[in-house]
C-alpha cells in the first residue's frame, strides 16, 4: 500500500535542528502512527548551502553528513529560492534570526506562494513582519505554526489553541527567555556580568552572540508575537520598549526581579510589557527554577492556568517544532478524501 | 450560503451541563469561527426524560426550560435509546456516573453503532469498560474524547495529544481530585470529617453523595483512565486499590499528605497508584492551593512539564467538555471535501 507522506525542508541545522533530526530518526515510527503520514526529508539548508534530495535521505544520514560538514553531497545543490519551490511540502525554519527578519520574510512569502506551509522556531520574521506573513497565509490558505518561538518547549500556542477552545486570553505573564534571567541570577550571587554570561554559555543556554538575549531583544520579540497571536494585535518590534541586563546592571537587592513578558487586556486596550519587573512575594513566576520557562494565563472560560518546564533546552524546543510539523501532517491527512 | 453545522445531544444538565450551555450561549459565535461549524442543540436528557428538538433550540432557551423543570416541552419526548440514533451527531455525556458504568456503556455502544461520536465528562464507563468502548470506537472509526474526566478543567489529554506529539509519557503524578484533598486539609486544620465535608459542599466542591470522592473511588477511576490513555494499558477499577479519607482518618501530622494519582513506567512495566502519599518537601504538588488541580508529567521528548489551575470548578470542567466538542467539530470540518 502506498503510504501518505509529506516532505519537509529543513532550514538551519544548529543545536535545535540537530535535536529535531534526532527526534525524527528515533521516533519516526511513532510520528507516522500518530499523524497517518510519513515525514520525509526533502532537502536541507545549512551554512554551506542548500540541497534537495533526489531520493529521501534518512534523518540519521543527514545528521552524519552535517557533522562531517558536507550535506551538499547528499543531493543536488540548489539556490535558497529553489528551496521554497516545493509544493505541498513544509518549510521548517530553525535558522538563526536575522536582525530585521526580512530574509526570512522573503523566504516565507515565496514558499507560501509556491504551496508550502511553514513551521518556524525563528522569532525575527514574526516579530517584524507579522501582519504581512499572516495576511499572505490567510489569503493563500497556507498554515504558519510557531510554537517554538516563545517559551522554548513549554506548550503555549498549541495549548491555548487545542485545549482552551472556547476561551479568550485576558492576561499573560511569563518567563519566556532563559538567558537574561539566568545571567541576572548569577549576578545576584556575586558574578560579574561577563562571568555570568560565560557560565550561561557553559550551560548551553547563551549563544556566542548573547547580546540579543541579555539586552532584552529576544524577550521583546517574544512579547510582540504573544500580543499578536493571543490578543489579536498587529504589533511590531517598534511598538515595544526593550530592556534587559548588562554590565551596568546593579543586581544587589534584585532578588525578586525577573525579565518577564506581560500582556493584559482591559476593554479594547491591550498593554504589552517586556522587561525587568520586581515581583511580589508568592508570585508564581518566582517559583520557577533557573532552567525553567513558564507562564500564567488568565482565560475567559478555562480558568487561570500555570505551566512550566523543569528544564528547557534545544531538545525541548526541537520537540515543539516537531509537534507543529505533526499538527500540519495530521491536518493534511484528514484533508485527504 | 449554507453553513456547516453539527448537532449535539446533551446528556445531563447538572452544574457542568448548565455551565456548558452558558458557554455555548455566550461564545457561540467565537466557537463557530474557530471550528468552521455551528454547534446546534439537537436534543437533551435530564432527570425528567429525553427530548429531541424538531427545530434547533437556543442554549439559553434550554437553560431557561431546565430551570423551570420542563425541558420536555421543547420538542418530542423520546426514549433514551432514541437519543443515540442521531447519525453524524455528538453525544455529550455530562450525566452522573453510574456505579459500574454499564448504563453509559450501552448508551455509547448504541450511539457509535448509529454513527455518533462521544464527548464525555463521565468517568465510570471509561474506568470500567475502557477496552470495549475504545475497541468499538476504533472498529467503527468513531471518536471518544474525555478531557473533562480527569483534573477538571486542567488541559491534560488534549495537551499531551496536541502539544507533545513526538513524546511518550514516562511518569505522571497529579492532584486530580479536589474533594478528598480539600477535606483532608480542613481536617488538618481541626475540623471533623463531617464538618469538613459540609464546608466542601458549601464551597461547591463536594456533591451531596460525597463518599465516592472522599473514599477515593473518584481518584481511582481517574487513575485507571490515565493509565489506559497515557500508558496504553487496559486496566479497570478491579486492578487498582482504592483509598481515601473518612471519619477514621487521623489528620494530625499529615501536613504533607495528599491524595494523588501516580503512574510510572519502567521498561515494559506500568505501576499505577491512587491514594494518600506523604510528599517530600519541595514537591511541586505541595505548591498547589486547596482549589487547584494539577500534575507533573515526564515526557520522553517534551521535557518535564508542570501545570495547574488556580481554581477549578464546574465552569472550567464545562470549558474542557466544550473544547472536546470543538476538536471534533474541527475534524469534521476538515474532513469535508
Amino acid at each position: 500500500m502506498q503510504r501518505n507522506s509529506i516532505s519537509i525542508y529543513v532550514q538551519g541545522i544548529g543545536s535545535v535542528g540537530r535535536n529535531f533530526l534526532s527526534i525524527l530518526a528515533d521516533e519516526g515510527k511513532l510520528i507516522s502512527e500518530r499523524t497517518g503520514m510519513d515525514i520525509v526529508l526533502g532537502g536541507a539548508t545549512d551554512r554551506t548551502g542548500s540541497v534537495i534530495f533526489s531520493k529521501p535521505v534518512a534523518p540519521a544520514d543527514l545528521l552524519k553528513a552535517k557533522l562531517s560538514g558536507n550535506i551538499l553531497s547528499l543531493g543536488k545543490e540548489v539556490t535558497s529560492r529553489e528551496m521554497t519551490e516545493n509544493e505541498g511540502g513544509i518549510l521548517v525554519d530553525m535558522s538563526s534570526a536575522s536582525r530585521d527578519g526580512s530574509r526570512e520574510l522573503q523566504m516565507y512569502l515565496s514558499a507560501m506562494k509556491n504551496g508550502m506551509d511553514i513551521v518556524t522556531a525563528n522569532k525575527s520574521p514574526l516579530a517584524n513582519h507579522w501582519k504581512q506573513i499572516m495576511d499572505n497565509a490567510s489569503a493563500g490558505r497556507r498554515m504558519v505554526l510557531y510554537e517554538a518561538t516563545v517559551a522554548g518547549g513549554v506548550p503555549l500556542f498549541s495549548l491555548l489553541g487545542g485545549s482552551c477552545g472556547p476561551s479568550t486570553v485576558n492576561e499573560f505573564r511569563g518567563i519566556v527567555s532563559l538567558t537574561a534571567n539566568f545571567v541576572l541570577k548569577q549576578m545576584r550571587e556575586g558574578k560579574t556580568f561577563m562571568d555570568a554570561v560565560a557560565e550561561a554559555q557553559k550551560r548551553g543556554i547563551a549563544e556566542t552572540n548573547f547580546r540579543d538575549d541579555t539586552d532584552g531583544l529576544d524577550g521583546a520579540r517574544k512579547t510582540v508575537i504573544l500580543a499578536n497571536a493571543l490578543f489579536g494585535k498587529n504589533m511590531t518590534l517598534k511598538d515595544i520598549k526593550t530592556s534587559g541586563v548588562s554590565e551596568s546592571t546593579d543586581a544587589k537587592g534584585m532578588d525578586r526581579y525577573r525579565l518577564i513578558a506581560e500582556i493584559t487586556r482591559s476593554g479594547n486596550e491591550v498593554h504589552a510589557f517586556s522587561g525587568l519587573r520586581n515581583l511580589d512575594d508568592g508570585d508564581y513566576l518566582l517559583s520557577l527554577g533557573e532552567m525553567s520557562l513558564g507562564y500564567e494565563v488568565n482565560t475567559s472560560r478555562n480558568g487561570r492556568l500555570r505551566i512550566h518546564s523543569v528544564s528547557d533546552g534545544p531538545g525541548e524546543t526541537a520537540a515543539a517544532v516537531m509537534n507543529d510539523v505533526m499538527l500540519l501532517a495530521k491536518e493534511k491527512f484528514q484533508g485527504k478524501c
